[in-house]
C-alpha cells in the first residue's frame, strides 16, 4: 500500500559546455522526482526531465496528481493502469493546462514512472524483466489507448505482443551482448572544433561506432566543417548523426540536407520546430534517400506521435519516457512504431537509465530492431545504479526497478 | 517605465452547471493575472485562462517571465515586441517545459497581454483603436513570425495589412452596429433538456440568432435529441453549432456528422482530440458540404495552427488570446487565417473582454468577415468594464486598454 508521497526538485550543475545545443546554451539538467513509499519498505522513484527553470512547477503538478494514489495497492493499481492514467491525464480542472502536454504532462510522466518503478521493485525484478514477464493482456492494460483507435486499437496491440512471443528466444542474446550505444557527448554545441576532434578520438577508442554532433549554428559552413571533422575522425564506416535541436526554419533545414548529402548521415535530428508535423513530412521526403529525419524528444504525447506516423514525418522515433506520460505512453508509442516499422531510438532525458530497460523490451518483446541507444554520461555519478556502458554497449541492468534512484 | 510586477491567482466559483462540457464537468473559471505597474500610474492587466487547478503554476511561470521587463519603457518594449516575445518564449531553461505550450506558454500569454494592456492604457485608447492606429510596420513588429516562414512571412503579413487600409472606411460601420454575438450559455453539458428549452427561448428573446449546444455525452441519441430541441426552439433560420469538447474518437465524430446531417449545423466544434490535426482534416472532408469543423481553443501556438491551415483541418479558426501567447500570437494566427480565407471566431476564455477588441481589428484592419463572437456572461460581474451585449451584439468598448481589469 502506498503510504507516503513526496516530490523532489533536483537540479545538477553540469557547466556551460556539456549539454549545450543550438537552442539550449546553458541547460541545467534537472529531474522532477516523485517518490512513492509503500508499507513493504519499497520506494518507487519516478523521473521527469527538465532543463532547470520550472522544475519546481513539475514537482507541484506531480504532487497534485499523485495525491489520489495514497493508500492504493501497487498490484491493484497496475492491473488496470491504463484507466488510472487516463483518469489522471483527464483530471477535470488540471487538464486545461495541456491537454496532455507541458508541465501537467511532465508531472504525469514523473508519477507514472514512480508507479512502474515501485511495481518492479516490489516484484524484485528489473523493469525490462517485469515487462517481459507480464502477459500480453496485463501489458496492454497498463496503456491508455484513447484517441489512437484509428491507428492502433488495444486488440491490435495485443496481437503485436502475442505474435512476437514465440520468437523471443532468438532475440534474448541481446541480454548478454549488450545493447549498442551511440555517443552524443563528442559534439555539444559549445565545444570547439579542437575539442570535438579530440572527443571523437576518445569515443572511437572507447568502442563507439556511432556518434552524434550538434549543429544549427548561424553559420552553416561551420556546421558542415564540424560534420567533416567528425566524419574524418570517426571513419567512413562510422554511424554519424547530426542534431539541429529545432533551430532551423524549413528552408534552412532543406538547405542543410542538400549540402550535407555527401556525409552519409544516419539521420538529421530535430531539423525544425517539433510542432511542425507537416514540415517534418516535407523534410522526410526531401532528405530521402540520402538520410532520414529523427524526432520525438519534444513530442509530448501519443496523439501527436500518431500524426507523425500517419504523415510519414520521421524515419526514427525518439520518444522519451521522461517527457511523454512515462513507461505506459512510451509503450503505446513503441507499439505504433512497430506497426509502422519505424525504429524507436529513444531520447534519453533520463541519461539512459530507464531507456536501457525499454529498448531491451522493445527488441525482445515487440521485435523492434536492436538499433541504438543514446549515451550521455554527465549525470552518472548521481545515480545509485548508473548504467554500465563499455565497449560501446549498454550492459543489461540487474537491479530491481528501473535504475532511476538518485543518490 | 515598468516599476512593479505582480501576479494574482484568481478563481471564481460558477457552480456546477454553467461552464460544464463533455470533458470538464466541474470547471472553476480562473485567471492567472499579470499586473505591470508603470511610473505614470497605469497598470497593465494581462489574463491567461485556466479551469482552476494549476492556475498558481501559470502565475509562477508568469512571474518568472515578467521579471525581465522590470524597468523597461512600454513604448520601447512594444516597438519591437515580436523580438521580445521570441526571447521570452525561448528562455533557455524554461523552454523545455513546452516548447510553446502548456503552463509555460499560458504564462507568456498572461505577460504578453499585460504589456499590450499597459500600452493601450498609456496611449489612452481601447485596444481595438490602438491596433488600428498602428502603422503596418509597427504592427508586424509586435509579432514573432519564427517558424511560419513557409506559410506567412513578415513581408506577406505587411502586405495583407497594407492592402486593407484603403477600404477600412467601408468596414467601420461595425463600430456603431455592434459585432454579432452567439450564445453559448443555452446548452451547457450539465443542463437538463427542460433547462435548454427554456434557455433557447430566453436567448431568442434577447436577440440572439446564433447559439451553441454542448454535446459529447455517452449517448449519441441524447445528443441528437438535444440538438433537435435547440433547432426547433430557435427556428429554422437560426445559426446553430454543437461542441463536443474533444470527447469523441474519430469514428464517433464521423458517426455524429453523418447522423446530424439534417440539422443544418453551422459547425461541429472540437470533435476529437485537439492534437489530432490529421483526424480533424479527415473530419473536415467527411463533414462537407453539410457542416464544417471548428477548433482552436486548445491549439497552443501559431505553429500548430499553421499545420491546421495547411492540412485544411478546420473551417473556423477559434484561436484564443488567453491560450496562445496573447495578442501578438493571436494576430499572427489571424493573418494566416486571412491569407487562407478561414474566418476567425475566437474562443472566449476571457469571456469576450479582449476578443471584442480583436474581432473589430480583424474585420476593419484585416478584412475578415464580421461573423460571430462567442458570448459567455458568467464572469461579467467580476470585470470593471464588462462587455456590453444586447440585442445579440457586442457594443464597441470605449475604455482605454483591453477591458480585462478585474474588480
Amino acid at each position: 500500500m502506498i503510504k507516503s508521497i513526496q516530490t523532489n526538485d533536483t537540479r545538477f550543475d553540469i557547466g556551460d559546455q556539456a549539454g549545450s545545443d543550438a537552442i539550449h546554451k546553458n541547460p541545467q539538467y534537472s529531474y522532477a522526482v516523485t517518490l512513492l513509499k509503500d508499507n513493504s519498505g519499497h520506494t518507487g522513484s519516478g523521473l521527469a526531465f527538465t532543463l532547470g527553470e520550472g522544475n519546481d512547477l513539475v514537482c507541484r503538478g506531480a504532487e497534485f496528481l499523485a495525491s489520489s494514489l495514497q493508500g492504493r495497492d501497487i498490484e491493484d493499481l497496475m492491473a488496470n493502469f491504463g484507466e488510472v492514467q487516463r483518469k489522471l491525464a483527464d483530471e477535470q480542472q488540471f487538464r486545461w493546462l495541456g491537454p496532455h502536454k507541458g508541465v501537467a504532462h511532465l508531472a504525469l510522466s514523473s508519477v507514472t514512472n514512480a508507479c512502474w518503478d515501485l511495481w518492479a521493485k516490489t516484484r524484485g525484478v528489473p523493469l525490462w524483466k517485469l515487462l517481459l514477464d507480464l502477459s500480453p493482456e496485463e501489458l496492454v492494460n497498463t496503456i491508455d489507448f484513447s484517441y489512437l483507435e484509428d491507428e492502433l486499437t488495444k486488440e491490435q496491440a495485443l496481437k503485436i505482443i502475442t505474435d512476437h512471443q514465440a520468437t523471443r528466444k532468438q532475440r534474448e542474446g541481446i541480454l548478454h551482448q549488450g545493447y549498442p550505444g551511440y555517443d552524443t557527448s563528442i559534439g555539444w554545441f559549445n565545444y570547439s572544433d579542437e575539442q570535438i576532434k579530440e572527443n571523437v578520438k576518445k569515443s572511437v577508442d572507447a568502442g563507439f561506432t556511432a556518434m552524434k554532433l550538434k549543429v544549427g549554428s548561424s553559420n552553416m559552413d561551420a556546421d558542415l566543417k564540424r560534420t567533416e571533422i567528425v566524419r574524418s575522425g570517426a571513419g567512413r564506416l562510422a554511424t554519424l548523426m547530426v542534431d539541429a535541436n529545432q533551430q532551423w526554419t524549413l528552408s534552412r533545414a532543406l538547405e542543410f540536407g542538400e549540402r550535407a548529402k555527401d556525409y552519409n548521415l544516419f539521420w538529421i535530428e530535430e531539423p525544425t520546430h517539433p510542432d511542425d508535423i507537416l514540415g517534418h513530412a516535407t523534410l522526410a521526403k526531401a532528405y530521402a534517400p540520402h538520410t532520414k529525419v529523427a524526432a520525438g524528444e519534444h513530442v509530448p504525447n501519443r496523439i501527436i506521435f500518431k500524426n507523425y506516423f500517419q504523415a510519414k514525418a520521421f524515419g526514427y522515433c525518439q520518444a522519451d519516457a521522461v517527457r511523454v506520460a512515462g513507461i505506459s505512453e512510451f509503450l503505446a508509442i513503441s507499439l505504433m512504431a512497430r506497426q509502422r516499422n519505424i525504429p524507436v531510438v529513444p531520447h534519453v532525458g533520463d541519461m539512459g537509465q530507464i531507456h536501457q530497460h525499454l529498448v531491451l523490451f522493445n527488441h525482445i518483446g515487440l521485435g523492434h530492431e536492436a538499433l541504438l541507444l543514446e549515451h550521455i554520461p554527465h549525470l552518472s555519478e548521481h545515480f545509485i545504479h548508473p548504467c554500465q556502458v563499455s565497449g560501446g554497449v549498454y550492459h543489461t541492468p540487474q537491479e530491481p526497478g528501473m535504475s532511476s534512484d538518485l543518490k
